[in-house]
């Protein structure tokens, strides 16, 4: 289907393209780029070597393949993302239109198509502000039964807004960077009187397995996106990891949320899916889109509003046994990433290109299913590793990969790995 | 004192010298400027005339100034912004050791004095994360008075660690910037079942008067600042109006915090100032700084750890008509800006030049000394105006406008004024 040799397996097919940022050995620069197969396709030198010209209508907009993020890129809006995406489709293909601007131009090749295990990724927009949201309905249940027990396990609010918090837009780091385990205060007996804490390193370390969108378009201050809008205000999707430390969560956020326990880490992947490339795999999610129970502000045009994204959680220990620990699927939403952007701006709040928006924890229903450790083993049931080893939460040395994967073989369209490796934490 | 004639009630007397960003109607370049009495010396032209030539030190830092953040100037730390400042003293002093960079200098004083009614203000630094305290404990008591009575009115939390969470960086903007009143889900009668919200304007529109720091200094993610050097992180402090949707709030907020309620609009005045222009005005806070009670992450060596400023907060209606609502003052903290941030890093969160922390709404113990109406009011008694109208919170039209001015007469050191007036809200 390609002239470019791409892997049955892997998740940056033809069908793909995403975008990200890369810089390499040789040009320390940061630089935009598309993931095909091996390989990354470094827009910079493909732009200002011509690449483009056939695309007549972009040439005005090509100073955005020039920039160290993706955020001037996104703000060019979707009618702009889909045409560039069709067109290196395109240039891609077989039966291309254009042989001469890649296929058969063996200069530009070499300088722009470089293998993906050459390059390193960077954050793919600057991120003004990271808002998580909460619409793994399973998630918020499972937790919620922990906590209150099933009687009372979802919120009188759950079911009529995307309940949401803001967090710590600095601290989102790119796949692959390690993360410290963090120090802070815990209280070890929660039914002392009176309630003292301790200071310790976190011994409750989890995941969150979630998605992520990007925004592209903004808005202004006062004037709330409308849910038939807000489809096209989201450049794409990323995997994201919401590290969290539930110990120390457990007792700093009580009344205002979670804060110290969230905000030291969270892994997205570097490459942006365009939620084109995602259209072919839209399903229902929880509940209909365009369900009667919603105020107006977050009723979809459309009932089948969630995708149908495989998503799975692997554990590799410091010495290096892997263990597949849960499998999810992005269908488990209760609410769209444009209900949580129509619901984020109802009040006023003005949106900017670049910004983050969390899905919350994707669990399914089933046991295996879930989206971090606390809901697997409930805090206290170990699950056993496949070199025998147990886990209750994680160990210093242990790598969470996440991988969500759409498609079959030799069309998939995925995110590629979300990484992290967990470092000891400070003596402080 | 200074050759400048300065009026003896300007917050801006030579004892201040806080730092802003400025534009007007001749150039639209946002630039630096210091504020001085009633005009603003705009920074870009002094340094470019060479009004930076006597401090020899400086020199190679002069570009900070043609920036149009002051992010720049912060990251250069606190030694630096004290040479700044204490130079921009002695050039202003009738004594002036450098007659001929400005009080003998016509041209100059012509080009970089500028009135300051004939400025306009912007944000003062780029807002990369705002994150808001909870520190004023009368404030939180009130509340928790409030909605659990007073027995259980302070978290078991509280007193070991700020409370605080993650705001919305986006909205913050400066002094002046008319306020949309936002439309929301609101629970009009919490004890029905079920619990069914409607969708409504804010009717429990609320101001909270709060203190911010803008940090300097960046730490890197995984290491935290150590309490003895936090306070070399803070650049200065500006007054904050942190708008709050008291009705949006009580609906959303369980379980993971305020989110649309405030995520509209948080109001700051726009000029910093230093630390060191408060430092004359340490006073103790609620409790000693270096209590035995807390972590020692949180010990400060001071035991005096807050600022004697007295706040205040005034409503003015459409018609014109002014009323002191309330008077408090910034003694009512219970944990210092060093500790928010000693705090807030403890985990490993990186904090970047420019970051916002509010310190939680300031109320005085005795009455007419609380920080929000909703305290005043507990949301149902009314307060009578000058102009004898009643108000339980804030209605369209009404300007909130908060002040905050430190010493005597003559020698003020002062925020200016933070302003806001409501716009009704969009019919959606
Ligand atoms: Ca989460
Ligand atoms: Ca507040
Ligand atoms: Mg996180
Ligand atoms: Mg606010
Ligand atoms: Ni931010």
């Amino acid at each position: 289907m390609s002239w470019l040799s791409i892997s049955k397996s892997s998740p940056f097919s033809l069908a793909n393209i995403p975008f990200g940022i890369i810089s390499t050995a040789k040009s320390t620069a940061h630089v935009p780029a598309i993931a095909i197969g091996d390989y990354a396709l470094d827009l910079s030198v493909f732009a200002s070597s011509g690449g483009f010209s056939p695309l007549t209508d972009f040439a005005r907009h090509l100073d955005v393949f020039q920039q160290p993020t993706l955020n001037a890129f996104a703000a060019l809006g979707r009618p702009v993302h889909r045409q560039v995406r069709e067109y290196l489709q395109n240039v891609l293909r077989d039966d291309t239109s254009y042989p001469q601007v890649l296929k058969n131009n063996a200069v530009l090749q070499k300088e722009a198509l470089l293998p993906l295990s050459e390059v390193t990724n960077h954050l793919p927009l600057q991120i003004g502000d990271y808002t998580d949201f909460y619409a793994g309905l399973n998630h918020a249940y499972n937790l919620g039964v922990i906590l209150r027990g099933p009687d009372n396990a979802l919120q009188p609010n759950y079911k009529h807004l995307p309940v949401g918090y803001h967090g710590r837009a600095s601290s989102v780091v790119v796949s692959g960077t390690p993360i410290r385990r963090p120090n802070g205060q815990i209280l070890t007996n929660p039914s002392a009187t009176p309630k003292v804490p301790v200071f310790s390193p976190s011994k409750r370390l989890d995941i969150e397995l979630e998605l992520a969108a990007f925004v592209s378009r903004p808005n202004q201050m006062g004037e709330p996106v409308p849910i038939d809008e807000a489809e096209d205000h989201i450049f794409g999707l990323v995997l994201m990891n919401d590290w969290s430390a539930r110990d120390i969560q457990a007792w700093e956020y009580v009344p205002l949320g979670p804060f110290c326990a969230k905000n030291f880490a969270t892994t997205i992947t570097p490459w942006v899916v365009l939620l084109d490339a995602l259209e072919p795999f839209r399903a229902p999610g929880l509940e209909p889109g365009d369900r009667e129970s919603l105020f107006p502000y977050l009723r979809e045009k459309r009932a089948v509003n969630a995708y149908d994204i495989p998503l799975e959680f692997e554990l590799k220990t410091a010495q290096g046994s892997s263990t597949v620990v849960s499998r999810s699927n992005a269908k488990n939403l209760l609410f769209s990433f444009p209900q949580m952007l129509a619901h984020h701006t109802i009040t006023g709040c003005n949106m900017n290109p670049g910004d983050l928006l969390g899905s919350g924890t994707i669990s399914g229903t089933e046991s295996g299913a879930e989206g971090s450790l606390v809901e697997q083993t409930r805090g206290k049931n170990p699950i056993t590793l496949a070199d025998g080893s147990q886990r209750i939460f994680l160990e210093d040395g242990d790598t969470a990969i996440l991988r969500g994967t759409a498609g079959e073989e030799g069309s998939y369209v995925g995110f590629g790995d979300c990484v992290g490796t967990i470092l000891p934490a400070h003596v402080v």
